[in-house]
């Protein structure tokens, strides 16, 4: 099971890669491979894409490493063994045009003990959109490509996910999501081959989810206040990943390879003391939206 | 004793905004008067200049709360008592020209328990110095003035000081320090009237410490690279801002003011993949003096 996962974790990366680049003009994704260090063996791929026409920065990684896990370690997380495995893809992509929304997707089997048995292995992952300047309609197509792949699976019910995802990337101190969601899920009590199907018709849904909005909203025209508007707004998306992510505090903590786990801050950042948007404008409403989780299908 | 420092405290606070000000042609700060929220009465004056000819972004705030001490809290806190009240005044100041160096500085008192009980009230703060790019003399000159204030205080060596600085702005994930430090100090068993005398001493030092090296380096002439090297080092500032800094964790936390808080991240910051300075460049100087503590007096 894992083994085949790991398979089709590297294909998703260049299936999602490759469309990425077709999108781009000459802009190429740049390539580098890595073996892990210390406790953690194995390695992964990482892929970037920097000062590209459509994205400003972009990384799709692929990760397979294992180890005996660490005393601090072995403590938070659940299960009992000492042998470890974590395999998986992990993507952020945050596009030049401000139009178009910055996104963030995972999928990941883990296992802690022996491999082969399945009660030692869990799934977690997920897909969510964080609008710059919102645009309702693609909130909309966005969340409802994932809830078609839910519907699918009565265990893994849309709306639970999509909440779970509200829940997760979420800045208390702000009161505010860090975007408009998708879904999330971890440690579900969920047959693993069911599970792993089920990532699996999630990652392949991706492109669905996301390619058409990149397409329609990198060809718009942009003024420079929406350009500044973007800039500062990617600075809460620096504070969520920084101060609350669990997953990068987990990979600065462990070891991992830091360039491969801040691939996901932004590009260019402003920060502006006390800047809020004009009432009335675009800028308000989509901060408006950001406190206040919708229904978007 | 609380009272005559939070004075200290404000008086400082025009002191230093003012010869800034004095440096920044028709820049001026911006005042913000504040009142605490949910369980900590009191509030703050925070005084801000951004877009500056000089500094791009500073920040010199002063607050002075107090409350009944929530459980989480007081469970994480020296002391028994619940009635808390902390004071202080906080600086970041980040210049526009990449040779002259960001700084920050923070000096303050706290009590838990009744105020007229020297028993209950401990000191805090510190000055340190983080060059864009590195000039060995600015760091000695930062260094020597601190120097000079501890030496007239047995209680409070500068050897240890210092180092207690280097352990504190460090980033582990980087095995970076966030700059080339200068004195941090905390819980100090000292008298109460020794520590808010050295507190008075070390805080009316700031200027001098700080205020030769943004007149001189503010008019160097500086290229884009410069500039572009500027803003890659600020992500390091941010990211130990809002991954490791005690102050800041707790503020967002306690539910301080997120604005007066945050008044520390730098005015525009630039993420790029495993960027490093090119070997023999004045920029890799920088980086390998920032990996390697150094006595600088």
């Amino acid at each position: 099971m894992f083994e085949s996962l790991v398979k089709f974790f590297y294909d998703l990366q260049d299936q999602i890669t490759g469309a990425l680049e077709q999108e781009s003009g000459s802009s190429k994704f740049h390539e580098d491979t890595w073996t892990g260090e210390g406790w953690l063996a194995g390695g992964g791929r990482t892929r970037v894409m920097e000062s590209g026409t459509v994205l400003e920065r972009g990384g799709v990684n692929v990760s397979d490493v294992h180890g005996l896990l660490p005393d601090d370690l072995a403590r938070n997380m659940p299960g009992k063994a000492r042998e470890f495995r974590a395999a998986g893809i992990s993507l952020v992509l945050h596009p030049l045009n401000p139009h178009a929304p910055t996104v963030h997707a995972n999928f990941r089997i883990i296992s802690r003990g022996k491999q082969e048995d399945p009660e030692t292995i869990w799934f977690g992952g997920g897909a969510d959109l964080t609008p710059m300047i919102l645009y309702e309609e693609d909130a909309t197509h966005f969340h409802s490509i994932w809830k078609k792949v839910c519907d699918r699976y009565p265990s893994m019910p849309y709306t639970k996910l999509k909440e779970d995802c509200d829940r997760y990337f979420y800045l208390p101190h702000r009161k505010e999501g860090r975007g408009i969601g998708g879904i999330f899920y971890d440690y579900v009590d969920t047959a693993p081959e069911v599970m792993g199907q089920f990532t699996r018709e999630a990652g392949s849904s991706f492109l669905d989810a996301y390619l058409p909005l990149l397409k329609k909203r990198s060809s718009q025209s942009y003024t420079e206040e929406d350009r500044e508007f973007q800039m500062w707004r990617r600075g809460r998306y620096v504070e969520f990943n920084l101060v609350y992510d669990r997953g990068t505090q987990f990979g600065l903590k462990t070891g991992g390879r830091i360039e491969s786990i801040l691939m996901s801050l932004p590009p260019i950042v402003r920060y502006k003391y006390d800047y809020r948007p004009a009432p009335g404008s675009r800028y308000e409403a989509t901060m408006q939206a950001l406190s206040n989780p919708r229904t978007w299908v």
